[in-house]
């Protein structure tokens, strides 16, 4: 195998496989190539993402060592997929009867979840969460590629009580803005006491069902390392029920009667 | 940029955007190169993914024309990894009170989810379908991974009516195992009409789900060109309520008195 075509190899079984740790033998093995050899390689490679912005590579020493592949977006990248994704929303279009915003067709799109996830990934990878923690239906694709891309698993908290998953944590809680009493449960071998876990729903108006899951969260000893909503909805203007979470898109203003409806996104996104 | 350098950017800038046609005029200007030594270079990469199996390049001549990297799993890796899913699946401490098998982890772990998602899209791809639907909750992950191997969006039936997404098509059914009658809607303006469909689930037992996610789908004119899903019980081993479905997994048995469950692969899967 020539040295071009064995970087492209190797960019390739990496990024297949993003987070994983990978042993530079099995590397030197699978391409036939001594360990100096693939140790070069990745250098060339490091350098090339370095350039793209794509990802980067991170390397372990020792025995037990290998290298992984991280995928990122930069900065600028971040910023004008979410200006272009708020324009998106902000349509006349999207305003459904009852003052909502029509938004499930991005949710489910996963060339907007992969850059999606990559952001929250990029927001919440110093706090070092071990799970990431959604609630059914509508925010499981963007926590499931949030997870991806932190290399963690997922876990999906269930309305009421599903009896397939075995003896489960129920709490109630009140969701902010239906004033409506609620059911949320966790099957108890879905999460180990005592982990970091990264919370993700898409849409955040009170904070009720925030709230709710930070309280189910403590139910397993879990560490709330962070709260991560697509969108905020900028009423209730008086305080939300849960503090220090990252909204990246605040519905300003929805109007039904005169069709105006205003997404922003933030400007201060502080990526790794 | 060296020529080793431009192949690996060239790949991962591919495999970031799978499915996703990429002029050749946009990466020569990326990548400062003349439009023949990016065709040199595609050749290439081509081979490279040829020898690795990850995936493939298709390239689309013309004006509107370019290049897409299609991700793909061959038939040798697809085997092995459900051989080792089964395994991990026929376990002692898998099998729940009521003679449930607990299997909510691997439904929601990427790692799992790519290569499924890969396996479902290859088995399918041939029918061409415009757009994944499941129905919440469990299926959701591995619908999602099916459809951006596939390049399609995902559609998610959900329980019950929800009023966030505006005017919806409802039906009754009967869930085949619980003898139930319940609810399934879906908004009207998620699924175009005449839209060719592939349906994914986790679990399939009498069949009553995916017999009604059909009957929903002729609500909408689709044409259903595919049912997917992870694992089917043998029981009732009467004929199921629908047919020409693909299950990937069997659960044969599932004894908690004596704590013997087993589950096998189907063996002759046709990928592409």
């Amino acid at each position: 195998m020539k040295r071009a075509e064995r970087l492209v190899a190797i960019i390739q079984a990496l990024m297949a496989k993003p987070n994983m740790l990978i042993p530079l033998p099995v590397l030197a093995e699978r391409f036939g190539a001594a360990k100096s050899t693939i140790s070069e390689d990745l250098l060339a490679v490091k350098e090339s993402l370095a350039v793209s912005g794509l990802g980067r590579l991170e390397t372990v020493p020792g025995a037990a060592g290998g290298v992984r592949y991280i995928p990122v977006i930069t900065q600028e990248d971040a910023q004008n997929f979410l200006v272009d994704l708020a324009n998106k929303l902000g349509t006349k279009d999207r305003i459904l009867t009852g003052g909502f915003l029509y938004m499930t067709d991005i949710l489910y799109d996963p060339s907007v979840l992969r850059p999606l996830g990559l952001v929250f990934a990029g927001a919440f990878r110093n706090r070092r969460p071990e799970v990431v923690v959604t609630i059914e239906t509508k925010g499981i694709p963007l926590a499931l590629y949030t997870a991806e891309a932190l290399g963690v698993p997922m876990i999906i908290i269930r309305h009421g009580n599903k009896v397939t998953e075995g003896s489960a944590v129920s709490i109630n809680y009140v969701s902010g803005s239906s004033k409506r009493i609620q059911t949320m449960s966790l099957a108890r071998r879905a999460l180990e006491p005592g982990k970091r876990v990264l919370l993700i729903d898409d849409f955040m108006k009170a904070g009720g069902t925030a709230r709710g899951m930070m309280n189910l969260m403590a139910e397993f000893d879990a560490d709330v390392v962070g709260t991560g909503v697509l969108m905020e909805s900028v009423t209730p203007n008086e305080s939300k029920l849960v503090e220090n979470y990252l909204a990246v898109l605040r519905l300003n203003e929805l109007d039904p009667s005169t069709g105006v409806s205003t997404v922003t996104t933030v400007l201060d996104l502080d990526l790794v």
